[in-house]
C-alpha cells in the first residue's frame, strides 16, 4: 500500500477506529494496510465462522477427534448451557467458589497456624497461565486479601525456592491442585514435594489442600481418599486453554479478593458484542480478520503483544498458549496437512522499546504488532515531571511513538485501547482473544480445541523414564562394575537408543543421590558408568 | 536431509556433541540438519569473525557511526584494555563495588531506618534486563544478603505497585539508578516518582541513592549536586545491552550477596575459548554458525530459547534484547539495505511444553529451539516421586522427550548442558552470547553495537508530549470553550496531525486530574474537547 499522508491516515483511522462502549474497549486496525477488496473477500469465511460458533454455543461437538462439546461461554452465562444439568454444575460451582471463598476469608476455614493469608497454586499450562495472569493483572498491593504463589513445573530447584519462602507459612497457606486430567505429572510431583513439605513441618496436608479437578480424575480421587478440605469441578467440556472464567481462574481470584461478578461480567458482555454477525460491530472477527490478513491466513507473520502497562505484562505469555496451542496445528478438519499457526512473543511497552523494538523498526518485517492501550494512568494524583507533563504522559507519548515510528518503516500494528484494568476488562480481555481463536481457527479450518502434539513429547519423556529405571536397576543389580553406553545397551536393552541411554546417564551421574559415577574421559566412547 | 535412524543419529550426536572443560558446558547441535559441505562454506564468514573479535578487543573502532571502542570484554580481563586508564578504570570501579557493598553489608553505610535490606534499581532496556536475568538466575531465598526490586517502565500504575510495597521499607532501600546516557526518560520519571516518594515519607533522597552512570551525564551531575551516597561510572566503550558485567551489572549482583569474582571468572573464561579460530574448539562460533544456517543468514527462522529451570526463565527476555537489538538493523556496514534480525522468544521448559510446543511440533515450521539444560537437579535430598524417579528426572525426561518429539517432525534444536546454576555458569552463558552475537553480526556485516531505530521512537514520542502541552495550554488558555479536533488543530498548530490531537485529547479525558473532559458523542468528528 502507499504510503499515506496525514490527512488520508486521519480518514483511514477514523474509518477503522471502532468504539464498543458496552465493553468499554475500542479497537483500531487503521495501520493495518488491508483494502475494502480484503474485508469483502473475509465476510464468507467470517460467515463460515459465525455459523460454526453459534453451533459450539448451542452444544455441539466442537472438538471431533476427543468428542467434546466446547462451552466455556456457558461459564459467564450459564443460560445458555445446553442442558440443564450443565446449567446447575456451573452455577453451583460459581456458588461453591463464592463460599468457600467467604469462610476462608472470615477465618472459618483455617490452616494449622490460624487463618490463611497465602495460597499456593500448584498446576501448569492451562492451570496456571490465567490465574497467573490474572493475579498480576489485578493485584492491589496492600488489599489484596491473600498472596498468591505458583508451582507451574517439575523443576525441583525451583519447587525449594518456594518450598524456603513460604517455610514458616505452610501452616496460613491454602495448596490449590489444579488439573483438569488430574494425571498430569508436573503438578503431581509438585503436589507430593509440598505434601512432603507439610509433613516434615508436622501438619496435615489434606487440612491445607483443595483440588479443582474433573470428576474421578486420579487427583480427584487421591483428594476424596486425603480427606482434603473441598473439591471444585472441571468439566470435560471446558480446555485447559480456556478455562480461566472455571473454577480454575475463579476460585484464585476470589480468594486473592478480585471481583469475580464483574470479571464474569465482562467476559459475558465480550462474548455478547462478540456475537454480532458483522465485521464492523464484531471485534473479535475484526481480530481474527487482521490476523488472517497480516499472515496470509498461514501464521507467515509473527504476532508482537505490547500492553503499555506492567500489570499486563504476562498477557502475552497467555497468548501465547491460547493462539499458538489452538491454532498450531499439522492438519485441518479435513485431514490436509496445513502445519497452521501464529508465533505470538511480548512483554509490556515502554520497556521493550529498549530492548527489540530497534529489530521491530528496522530488522526483519515478519510480525504485526498488537498494542495494547491503558488510558488511564493510575489512581489518584500524578505528580508533574516536566511542565505540565507526567509520567503516565510519557509512557503514552512512548506508545504514539513507537506506533508512528513502526508504520512509518511500513511496520503494522492493530490497537487496543481500554480506559483501565479492573476485573470487568480483564474478563473482556480474555473472552475477546477467546473469540478471536474460535473465529480464526474456523476461517483456516482447523480444530482450536484438542492438543495432539502434545502428547508426543510426553511419550518420548515416559519411555526417558522407563529407561531410566531400567538402567538404574541394571547399574544397581551390577554394582560396582563398570559399563560403557555400548555395554549398556546391550545389557538392558539392544533396542533403545544409544543416545538416550547416554544422555539419562550424564544426568545421573550429575546428581550424587543417584549413586551413579563415570570415569574422567576423553570421549563418550571411552566413558564408563557405575554405581557405587 | 533424509531422517536418520537412531544409530546415525547417534554418530551425528558424538560428532556435533562438543565439551568444553574449561567452563563446565557442552554444546550440542547434532539436532541442526546443517552438512559438513555447509561448515566449510562458513569458515572463510567465521575467519572473517574472529579477525573482527581481535581488532575488536584491541581497541578497534567496532562502532564505526558512533566512533567508539566495544570493550565488554576488557571488563572481566583489564589487562586486555587497550590503555593503562582503561584497566585502572575497570579496576578501580570494581574495587569501589566491593568496598561499597562490603559498608553496605556491614552497615556502615545504612539509610534513615538503620541497615539496607533492600535495593531498588531504577533502569530500562540495558540498564534493568541484565540485573533481573542475574537477580532470579542466583537467588538463594532465606540466604539473599538484600532484597533486590526493580522499575523498569514509565508506568504510573506500576511505579505506585513498588511504592506501596516498600512504604516502610524505604528507610532501609538502596536506590541504584541506572543510565547510561543519563538522560533515559523512562528512568529520570521513575527517579523523581520515588525521590517524591522519599521525601513524602520525610527521608532524604540523596542519603538513600547512587547512581551509575557516564561521566558528566545529566544523572551524574543531578548526582553530584544532590550529594548522593556514590556515583560508579559507565564507559562510552560499554553498549547497555553487553553491560552486565560492569557497575550496571556487578553492583546489584554483589548487594544481593553474589559471588561477583566468580561471574567475571566465568565470562572471563568463556571470552578465552572463545577465542579459539576453530569452529570445532568455539562454542560461540557453533552458535553463530548455527543461526546462519537456519535462517538462511537473513533471519529466516525464529530462535525459541527454552531453559529447563526456573531460575533461567528471565534468560529469553535478556537475550530478545542482546540479539534483536543487535542484529536487528536496516542496513549493513557498506550501507546497503538488508533488514536484518532474528526473532527470539522463549520462558522455560518443561512449562511451556503445556503451551505452546503444541505449535512447534505440529505447526508452522519457522522457528529453531535452543534448549538450555541444566544437569543438576537441586541441592540436597530430592525424594521419589515413583519408583527410583524424582521430580528432577522428570525435568529432564520432558527436556529429552521434548527434543526427540520436535526432532521426528523435522523440527531442529540446539542443546546447552551445563551442570548448574551458579555465578560462573551464568557469567559463561552471558559471555557465550555476547560473542555469538559478535561473530554473526560480523558474518551478516551489520554495526551490532548501535540502535538507530530506537531514535525514531524516541523522537516521535518528543513531538507527542510537545504537542500536549501545546494542546494542554491552549485548552486552558480557552478554559470551558468547546473544542473539535479541526478546530484544536487549527487553533493550535495546522500543520500538526488530527489523530495526533485525538489520541492525546483521548489520553488527556480519562484522567481527571487534567481538567480536561469531552461530550458523550457518536462519532470523533461530533466530540468536543474542553476543559474546566
Amino acid at each position: 500500500m502507499p504510503q499515506l499522508d496525514s490527512n488520508q491516515l486521519w480518514e483511514r483511522f477514523k474509518k477503522y477506529y471502532t468504539e464498543f462502549p458496552s465493553i468499554n474497549l475500542s479497537l483500531d486496525i487503521s495501520r493495518m494496510d488491508f483494502t475494502e477488496k480484503f474485508i469483502e473477500e473475509m465476510r464468507p469465511l467470517l460467515a463460515k465462522a459465525f455459523k460454526a460458533m453459534d453451533e459450539l454455543e448451542a452444544g455441539a461437538i466442537a472438538n471431533p477427534d476427543e468428542n467434546r462439546m466446547v462451552g466455556h461461554y456457558w461459564l459467564r452465562n450459564s443460560d445458555l448451557a445446553p442442558t440443564p444439568e450443565i446449567k446447575a454444575a456451573i452455577d453451583e460451582t460459581l456458588a461453591d467458589i463464592k463460599a468457600f471463598t467467604a469462610k476462608v476469608h472470615a477465618g472459618e476455614i483455617n490452616g494449622a497456624d490460624g487463618k490463611f493469608e497465602h495460597f499456593l497454586v500448584i498446576g501448569i499450562g492451562g492451570s496456571a497461565l490465567g490465574p497467573q495472569f490474572v493475579a498480576k493483572a489485578l493485584t492491589q498491593p496492600g488489599k489484596d486479601r491473600m498472596t498468591p504463589w505458583f508451582i507451574d513445573n517439575t523443576d525441583p530447584d525451583g519447587i525449594d525456592q518456594i518450598k524456603e519462602k513460604l517455610g514458616n507459612l505452610l501452616g496460613k497457606t491454602l495448596v490449590i491442585v489444579i488439573s483438569k486430567s488430574g494425571g498430569t505429572k508436573e503438578t503431581r510431583n509438585g503436589m507430593l514435594e509440598i505434601q512432603a513439605a507439610y509433613e516434615e513441618a508436622g501438619l496435615s496436608f489434606s487440612d491445607h489442600a483443595v483440588a479443582v479437578t474433573g470428576e474421578d480424575s486420579n487427583l480427584d480421587q487421591v483428594a476424596t481418599a486425603g480427606g482434603w478440605i473441598q473439591r471444585f469441578p472441571m468439566w470435560d467440556w471446558v480446555g485447559g486453554r480456556t478455562s480461566e472464567t472455571s473454577a480454575v481462574g475463579l476460585l484464585p481470584a476470589a480468594l486473592q479478593g478480585f471481583e469475580i461478578d464483574e470479571f464474569l461480567r465482562g467476559a459475558a458482555a465480550c462474548d455478547e458484542v462478540n456475537r454480532s454477525d458483522s465485521f464492523e460491530k464484531n471485534p473479535a472477527a475484526q481480530l481474527a480478520a487482521m490476523w488472517y490478513y497480516s499472515g496470509d491466513g498461514h501464521g507467515k507473520k509473527d504476532m508482537v503483544i505490547l500492553p503499555y502497562k506492567d500489570r499486563l505484562e504476562l498477557f502475552s505469555k497467555y497468548l501465547q498458549q491460547l493462539i499458538m496451542e489452538s491454532i498450531g496445528k499439522e492438519l485441518d478438519l479435513d485431514g490436509n496437512v496445513v502445519n497452521q499457526g501464529i508465533a505470538v512473543y511480548g512483554n509490556k511497552g515502554s520497556t521493550d522499546q529498549h530492548a527489540y523494538v530497534q529489530q521491530l523498526r528496522e530488522g526483519v518485517n515478519n510480525f504485526f504488532v498488537t498494542f495494547i492501550r491503558v488510558l488511564t494512568d493510575r489512581n489518584g494524583f500524578s505528580m508533574e515531571v516536566e511542565e505540565g507533563i507526567t509520567t503516565g504522559n510519557y509512557l503514552d507519548g512512548f506508545y504514539q511513538g513507537t506506533r508512528k515510528a513502526l508504520y512509518e518503516n511500513n511496520r503494522e500494528s492493530i490497537t487496543i485501547n481500554i480506559s483501565t484494568i479492573d476485573g470487568f476488562n480483564t474478563g473482556v480481555l480474555i473472552a475477546l482473544y477467546e473469540r478471536a481463536v474460535g473465529y480464526y481457527s474456523s476461517m483456516i479450518n482447523v480444530n482450536a480445541y484438542h492438543q495432539p502434539g502434545v502428547e508426543a513429547g510426553k511419550k518420548a519423556a515416559g519411555e526417558i523414564i522407563e529407561l531410566q529405571q531400567k538402567i538404574v536397576g541394571f547399574l544397581r543389580k551390577n554394582a560396582e562394575t563398570e559399563y560403557s553406553i555400548e555395554d549398556l545397551a546391550s545389557g538392558i536393552d539392544v533396542e533403545s537408543s544409544r543416545e538416550d541411554i547416554f544422555q539419562i546417564c550424564q544426568c545421573l551421574t550429575e546428581n550424587p543421590s543417584t549413586g551413579i559415577v563415570s570415569n574422567e574421559s576423553e570421549s563418550i566412547d571411552s566413558t564408563r558408568f557405575k554405581s557405587k
